[in-house]
């Protein structure tokens, strides 16, 4: 796999340290999270909204109501997508230290808008990603829903990776303090699948459902 | 407290039954989490990047080191923050009604770095987000760390909120299909505080560490 090469915007100027070239790190980042953060610029103020995306090969895919301004301004225009894991706090000895556990990875480009096969080839990334398994069970989109959906491609081109895990940066002279210093865990879980209250008797939810809370 | 009041960005075009214009909402959202998505403008392009902030009242704080691109760019300019919990993965028997459970703030305006009095308070309100209780512990900022370090006020008076919750919405004639549907609950949780491996001997956790993963 190619690196990820630096461009202006992705070059680290600060604690570069915390970057990875790595693009395995990046569909690490990017495969293990739920939603984006999508920004675009809207006459001339950015916009930043939560979003379900899906990722295959080296193409991002987002989507959302073919009327969404976000998905209006985006096509042809440059967007930023940032997917961020908060894996703990930080907590140090000095409150300039205390800082928090991440995973990130930030995307720009300019997505273009999918059609026929390669809307459903989005969709489909974009539903796995989000449920996986669902693909195969629910039922598929209409003509008319199809219709309704924007489905955008952004290439994984220029993207930078961010991470920073491990105990706090405490200052040597600071460790002789009588404070507390060390990480809080922070972790996203599944708790139990709650039926939907209209759902006929005797439906169980799916294997593809269930282990998620296990894991 | 006065209610939000709409402005073309905070006018919600699509589902508006998903939008709150209570400011108490704004509020409960936004001191609920840990970090937020800061969206900034840099030569005519999107930036969106994840940190740590705060609130007071209706300020909501910010803060990076100095050199910080994102923060260079941000004051006196259009910042865009928005705060987001994911609380389910909503599985309904139509792909096109998958959705997620959540619930969000995005705060727009120009912030205003902050010096003096001011920045300490700021500071405040950021540590006690991420950390609450370390203010009154862990060692306070010289003022080379000060210097150092860029504090942003943004006032809460262009904010809007959306909130989805519940079961799926599917259409009446998919429910007599056999797919299971539903929610997949996600939360946030705290697994048990790990000591930084300088920890003097004898130094425990405090409660207000200890406490969070009981939560």
């Amino acid at each position: 796999m190619n690196p990820l090469s630096a461009t202006p915007r992705t070059a680290l100027g600060r604690l570069p340290e915390r970057s990875s070239a790595d693009r395995a790190v990046l569909y690490e980042i990017l495969d293990a999270a739920l939603i984006c953060h999508l920004g675009v610029v809207i006459d001339g103020s950015p916009r930043v909204i939560p979003t379900g995306y899906g990722r295959l090969d080296d193409t991002l895919y987002l989507h959302g109501s073919s009327g969404a301004a976000s998905l209006r301004h985006g096509p042809s225009r440059d967007v930023c997508v940032t997917v961020t894991h908060l894996d703990g706090i930080v907590v140090a000895r000095s409150l300039f230290h205390h800082s928090i556990n991440y995973r990130s990875a930030i995307v720009y480009g300019t997505p273009s808008v999918l059609t026929g096969d390669e809307k459903l080839t989005g969709l489909r990334a974009i539903t796995e990603q989000l449920a996986p398994g669902q693909w195969d069970t629910a039922r598929r989109p209409t003509r008319k829903e199809l219709a309704a959906t924007t489905v955008l491609a952004l290439p994984l081109a220029e993207a930078s990776v961010k991470i920073r895990r491990g105990p706090p940066g405490d200052d040597a002279e600071d460790l002789a303090l009588d404070a507390w210093a060390g990480v809080v865990p922070v972790r996203q879980t599944f708790a139990a699948p709650i039926p939907d209250p209209t759902l006929r008797p005797g439906i169980e939810a799916p294997p593809h459902i269930t282990s998620r809370t296990r894991s």
